[in-house]
This record gives C-alpha cells, structure tokens and sequence, in this order.
C-alpha cells in the first residue's frame, strides 16, 4: 500500500510530537507499506515569520513573503526526517523543488497544477519514507508560492491523487468530523462517513477540520480522505462520494464565530448597483457570503452581506471610498457580533421540512434569525453571536444527531 | 559597474542592521550601479538551528542538516527584499534552486562548480536589486548543500567571478585586514593592500576576516576582493595579485588560539607508520597542521602534531582504536593550552632573516617555542596560550609593524 499522511503544525510543535509522528509513520512502514509524509510549519513558526516581516515592511510583497514563509515547512521535514533516521528508518526530505510541486503563478494563494512523481517514486523505491513540505509550491517563475489556508492537506491530497496513493490520512488535533463542534454541544457524534459534498459545505461553514480546497480536490480526483487525531488511535471518519446512508436527513451542524455583517442602505435602485457593490470588493480580494437585498423607500434599496471579521474593516472603507461615485448610498453599517449557524446533510435534498424544523427549533430556543441562506445540502442563518450555543444545541437535538 | 556585495551574519542581525546593509546597498543602486547581494544567516541563527537538530538527533545525516541549515540564508535574503522594497528600490531574493548554484555532491563541506547566471542577469537587468543566499548549493541529486565555515565569502567570489563583477566587497566587523589583532596588538596598523597568497596564510592562521577557500577561488579568477566594514565607511583592504610593495618583509602577525598538539611516543620506526596514522584521520576528516617527527629510543620515533581543538579528542580516540592494530607506541598524549603565531609577508622569500628575527624578538620577551613550521611566505610557532599577547606584541615591535 502507498500511504500519504498528512501533519499539521500542532502535530509537528516540539521534539516530542516530531518523534510521535516518526513513530505513527514507522507503525505503516514496517507493516512494509510506502510512506508518503506531508508537514506543515512547526506550531506558530508562520506567525512568527508573517510578524518578523510585518516587522520589516507591512506591506512586504506576497513574492517575498512566500519566499520566507517556505522556509518554515522545510525547518519542519528535516527535522522529522532527523528523528526517523535516530529511531533507525531510512527518510528523507523534500521541498517543492525537489519534488517540482508546480503551481499557478500568483503568490500566497497559488493552486497546485502538477506535481512530478519521479523523484518521490525513486526515494520510495529505495525503501525510503518521504517526507514532503506541504503548503508550498513552485511556480513558472521558478518562484516559491504558497497555497493559501489550509494548503497542507492540498498538498497531501495532490499527492496522493497523483501518486494514485492506496489511502490519504489527514491528522488534526480532533479525532474526526463531529456531528457539531464538541466545545459547543456536549453530546456531538463523530460521524463516521461523510460525502465530499457534505464535507465541504462542513468545511466552508467553519468545522475547520479539512480546507475546502483539498476536499474539492479530492472530490475531483476521487481521492477517498481519512481525517483523524494524531494524538489517539481512534478510527476517524471518511471522506468520499458514496458514504454509507447511516444517517438521517442531516449530518452535522456547524458554526462560524468569524462573521460580521455590512449593510449599506438605501442604493440606488438601478441595474448595475450590485454588481459594482460586489465587484470592488472583489478587486480587493474580499469573499461575500450570505447576500439580502431588499426594496427600500423612495426607489432605493438596501443590500447586507457578510464578511469575514478580520476584512470587514477594508471592506466598509472599499464601499466609502466610492460613496462619492459609483456607490450613492446613505449609509454602510458594520455589525461585528454576529455568526453563522448551519445544517448540513445530503439528504436534505429530498427531505423540504429540514428549514422549517430548523427555524422551529431556534423559535423553541427564542433565537432571532436576522439572515438565512441556502444551499442543495445546507441551511444557514445569521444570528447574534451570543446565540450560538443555544442555537448549536437546540438544533443539534431537533435533529437528533445525537443518537 | 556590476559590484557583488557580501554581508555577514552578524550585519543582518537585527532589523536596524538589515536596514543599514538596505541603505548601503541602495546607495550603489542609486549611482546606477547594478548589485549583487550575498548575504548569511542572520546573527546565531545558524547555531539556533544546529542546536534543534542536535537535540533531535545528535547524529543526524549531513544531508539533512543541509536541508535545515539552508533555511538560514533564506530568512536574511526574504527579509532584505523586504527592507529594500520599503525604502523604494525594486529588489528579489533567491536561493540556491533558483539561481541554480551548482555544487559538488557532498554536504556539509561542498565545492561550487557552476553558477548559472540567467536569473541573475534577468533581474538585473530589471534594474532590481538582486539578493542571493550565501553558503547553500544544489548538487546533482537536486539536494541542497552547504559550503563549510566562511560559505557565503565563497559564494561571493564565485558570484563575482561568474557575473565577470567589477568589485567584490566582503563586508564584516572589522574595517580590514591588519597587522596583527587589533584586540591584541594596540598599535597594530590596517593593511590597505595585501597579495592573495599572503592573506591565505593570514586566513588560514585565524587572521578570521576571509575564508582561505574565497581567497584561492577570488585569486584563481582574478577577482580583486575589498575587505570592509558594514559599520563605517573606512576603505578597507584591497586583496589582489599584485599589491603595492609599501610593505616591508612581513605584513602581518597572526595567531590561532584553536589549537591543540598531539604527541604520539614511541611508534615503531618502519616505513608507513606516518602515512597510517594521518590517513587515520584523514579518513575522519580531521585536518592536521603542524607535524614534527624525531627519532625516539630504542628503534622507535615519536611524532607530534596539531589540530583544532575541537577535534583534538576525536583524534586521540581514532589513534586509541588503532593501538593494537598499526599503531603501537607507548602513549597519546594531547596539550590543549597552546598557541600559534605567525609572521606573514610576500618579502619574506628574499629576506632569509625573517626566521631569525623573530625567534630573537620570542626570546627577548621569554616567550618558548614548542615547535616551527615554516613556508616560502610564512614562519609559524607553537606556543604556550598564555604567551601570546606576549608573543604578537614582541614580534610586532620586532618588525616595526605599527609604522
């Protein structure tokens, strides 16, 4: 079997979890397996390097700073491949170079395009674990680029579909994907399948356990994923297209505390008007999720959307910045105290009532509901941020996810 | 003008010094020149990273090492893009995959071979300025290598060499090559051109402000290297083939405190016993200096030798695991508090005094010999440590050094 397991930085922190890791990578090896290891930078490295520049130059080119960032994945393999070697395992490590992981051109957020298989398939050929920094590319430039959040189990994804690898094991610090956030509702259930699909709206809805960009890659690659804990031995859930219907209409219920709201009132009410709302945050990069638009008086009409928090600042000063010309308006009003509540489950395609069970059960709860969204497969709303532990758990078991 | 640059660890330390070479740098640029910059690890971060490997793995393969050492380099040159970016001027890091450093296969202590020059000349050719990490290769395994103690001098030079550069200056604490140590020797006077042959004794007798390798390599290319200082605008010393002969016999006095001696007794007198013990070690790789062979008693010879003190117990014990096998003799011993000193100087081949004159000014100041080498352009002494400040000052006054 050909094996590509995946590490996050808290799995990589100190010299003890190196060696944990070695060991659970020696565990398949011996089984006389081929090891593919894909790692992240140790613990906090990134931040202290994203701080160190900051320190330098605020506003240090995405070039440079993809140029500093991949030096904390390379810290992070030698030195697992150190330990594999001190408990008497042949490893060896790789960075996107050495492997020629070539991606788009743009730095800090580059998608993965191709990756060569050759070098990987010689080292494993000689018996060798590989050990492979994630989250970094190289582009035509010959530039390092970085693959955004998340961008490890991009990597560990890439390559096992490329390697056509037997099974893609992704470690976290939780033991799989939970029926809702444990911290949040004391009886969540692991689940134990889960389709890419319900997976991925988990992911964008802020279970944080996979980046939607590797479970998209999964699903388009038919890489079958395994999310578990490094730190136990418990047997996580699955990822892949056909999950066994174990389930009820709803799979999990997930929640987003980094939301807050914009509302800008009374537009005019032309055509066009959203389109260049929209499209000058787009130009700054700016993703918008839940969008209402409503008539308002005298032939206006007001839009809200939100926003990730940490944008949200940028983001009223984008629309104030136009206020003069393209984007009359009254007013642009931020609300930061808000987070998104959402049910998702395949089955919910089928199944109408889902919605209405969910806003009965908030009603239950005496939760105000201040957006809703939808989608095939979920049912998000907006609601106070103080709400949501209330909210996690009336819906939680409404549905009975518990049992 | 094309003018190499290269800055050591300790002039990139912090950000003020970051942003000191920065200016320096820029005020090249800004007379329209094109620069090179070739910087290393900043201040202990080498040291930093030994320390965690070995802490990982006391053992850990060279290769590896390589792979996290390299990482050094990478950080100072992303930092000083950025530094360089804040103050105005176009500038892009590379490393040792992108500018394609071509070195022997071993790590650890490689040698370059070939440097293409294409992504260098592209980017200068943008008017950036160009920042290249010192110390690092690739060999033709597409691994990373290092270059051993004094790298990025080598890196440098071959840089110079390579780009056909109209000057390349080694910037470090000091503000040039002098007579004797500074520190040591009060009246000790800056050298302003030195011949490279002279300064390979000098370097290689812990003069400690060039690597013997860039000297060789900057002399078998022609490259003129100036030596300065990253902390003042002081000229310097000029290193080149044919230095000004303002000098007298000897230019300069230097001394290495890294040393110790080994003493072997009573090896067997019969042929290949000294080619044995120093293959020995040379296997280990350990470098052997000064060698003394006397015949001892009763058929036997003793030989005497020294080593840098950091490898004098490895020594001993390679010699200790032969005793029973092609070594016997009667006992290993090693001195540890010893000393060499030096006088150097091109004059010194038509002036057959230079030996005798320093041995007098020794003796005048009481100081004991221990043993002497000497070459066509050098006479070196082995000392008791504490005689040398001693030492340096009675053979600086003896050569009129100061004037």
């Amino acid at each position: 079997m050909l094996i590509v397991k995946k590490f996050g930085g808290t799995s990589v922190a100190d010299k003890e979890r190196i060696f944990n890791v070695a060991k659970r990578c020696i565990e398949d090896y011996n089984k006389g397996n081929e090891v593919v290891v894909v790692l992240s930078a140790m613990g906090k490295m990134t931040d202290v390097l994203l701080q160190q520049a900051k320190d330098i130059n605020p506003n240090a080119s995405k070039r440079e700073l993809d140029m500093l960032l991949t030096t904390g994945e390379q810290t992070s393999v030698a030195l697992m491949a150190m330990a594999m070697d001190s408990l008497g395992v042949p490893a060896v490590s790789l960075n996107a170079f050495q492997v020629a992981m070539n991606t788009t051109a743009n730095y800090g957020n580059a998608r993965l395009k191709r990756i060569d298989t050759d070098r990987i398939k010689h080292e494993l050929s000689n018996r060798r674990i590989v050990i492979v920094t994630g989250f970094q590319g190289i582009n035509k430039y010959d530039d390092y680029t970085t693959l955004g959040r998340g961008g490890s189990d991009t990597t560990a994804v890439a390559l096992a579909a490329a390697l056509r690898a037997d099974a893609c094991e992704i470690y976290t610090d939780v033991d799989g994907v939970y029926t809702a956030d444990p911290r949040i509702v004391k009886d969540a259930r692991k689940i134990n399948e889960i389709t890419y699909d319900e997976m991925l709206e988990l992911a964008s809805l802020g279970a944080g356990v996979l980046h939607n960009r590797s479970v998209e890659m999964a699903k388009k690659y038919g890489v079958q994923l395994v999310v578990r804990s490094s730190l136990n031995n418990s047997e996580g859930t699955i990822v892949k297209e056909d999950a066994k219907l174990e389930r009820m209409f709803v799979s999990g219920v997930a929640c987003d505390r980094n939301t807050a709201r914009i509302a800008v009132t009374k537009l005019e009410d032309k055509p066009g008007v959203a389109f260049k709302l929209f499209n000058h945050l787009a130009n700054h990069n700016i993703n918008v999720d839940i969008i209402l638009q409503s008539v308002g008086r005298e032939g206006t009409k007001d839009i809200s959307f939100t926003v990730d928090q940490d944008v949200a600042k940028e983001a009223v000063q984008i629309i104030e910045n136009h206020r003069t010309g393209s984007l009359k308006c009254e007013s642009v009003d931020v609300e930061e105290n808000v987070a998104k509540v959402s049910v998702v489950g395949a089955g919910m395609m089928s199944n109408p009532g889902v919605a209405a069970k969910m806003f009965e059960a908030l009603y239950n709860a005496n939760v105000n509901i201040k957006q809703i969204c939808t989608s095939e497969i979920r049912v998000t709303v907006l609601i106070q941020d103080s709400d949501v532990d209330k909210a996690m758990n009336a819906v939680h078991d409404a549905f009975e996810l518990s049992e």
